[in-house]
């Protein structure tokens, strides 16, 4: 991300002067994450014939929360749970998507991204900066039941459009069943069953040649 | 909508047979959703030049939940209330889309949209097939303050956008600024600041030619 500060979607077309402080940042912050649906991520659609973007993967997993939940090994609050989904892509509005299967795109990944977070946090009034901050620190870290059933939901939507492509980005070169598996693993931390029916899609889908089997190990 | 069962994504690529049958159930479902994806909307996105999706939209709306809940008249809870909007356009999948401004396509949208309520949340295991037409039915009908302040974010979404595109629907042949105003007056409903903001973009753009000003009544 460049030090210079880049210029704003809401300067596009400015906001009247008259317009009240506080509503005049946020919605400058709400035009300015419009950009999310510009971000391509690596997964097909299971519905069209075209990669998904960050905004329709971030509404996907929220939906997920409110169906799911139940599946949480622990009990969760299902609307702070979701806020946390909604969120938890914003930083690539600046930073960029980093495909999971991409070590080479991982290195700096999170100065990127805490960088990113400080200037598009930074557009809301300062306590909402700080709320939205303290929402992705703890999607980021993973500490609570909430954000690591987050992160599972953000590890097993991507297995069901996969699943649906017969493959998708199980395909990348380089990539075997067994790197999917560990990768995936972290669904565990949050919730069994669901670990358990991803483990059970990844397992066949290698059986049905989706994704490379690992060269058998010594 | 045909009478005859449509088939389901999931049976592209049907899950394997030893799959728990109410997980199935969800996932099937949360497969079918993926639609919302591809049912484009008539606003025209701020940070790129094409339509926005109703999956983008609904993102964007729960988006302006978690900044601007704070703007309600009366309190609401803010998980309930993104609830609301992440699933409010589901029928779409069915039922398509209906433009704000076009009097003739709104003629059976509700007829049509109950019926596609009706095949798409059937998907779900019943208890949670009921509570999705319950968040629908409670969206709709605009009793309480979290469905009028997620019915005034379905509305504040595109002007934001309408005013970014200086016009965008606003364009739309026949309409005038007073169509607008009234269309978007639900807003007020909610939230006197939200809609006093609005009215001010909607005047804003008015008086900058980006929509029709009506014929002077008598």
């Amino acid at each position: 991300m460049s030090d210079e500060r880049r210029s704003l979607l809401a300067e596009k077309t400015p906001f009247p002067d008259d317009l009240d402080e506080r509503l005049r940042a946020q919605l400058t912050f709400l035009v300015e994450v419009d950009q999310l649906k510009t971000i391509l991520r690596q997964s097909p659609l299971a519905a069209a014939d075209r990669r998904e973007n960050d905004a329709e993967h971030s509404w996907h997993l929220a939906m997920m929360v409110v169906v799911l939940a139940e599946h949480s090994d622990r009990p969760i609050d299902v609307g702070h749970t979701i806020q946390l989904v909604l969120l938890h892509d914003l930083v690539e509005i600046y930073a960029g998507d980093t495909p999971l299967y991409d070590s080479a795109a991982g290195a700096g990944q999170q100065e990127r991204e805490v960088a990113a977070a400080d200037e598009l946090f930074g557009l809301l009034p300062p306590d909402q900066a700080r709320r939205m901050r303290s929402l992705w620190d703890e999607f980021e870290e993973r500490r609570t039941p909430e954000a690591r059933f987050a992160k599972a939901m953000d590890r097993l939507q991507p297995l069901l459009l996969n699943w649906m492509a017969r493959g998708g980005t199980w395909r990348t070169p380089g990539i075997t069943a067994d790197d999917v598996r560990s990768r995936k693993a972290v669904i565990g931390e949050a919730s069994s069953s669901l670990w358990r029916a991803g483990k059970r899609l990844i397992d066949e889908g290698e059986a049905r040649g989706w994704s490379r089997s690992g060269v058998p190990r010594p």
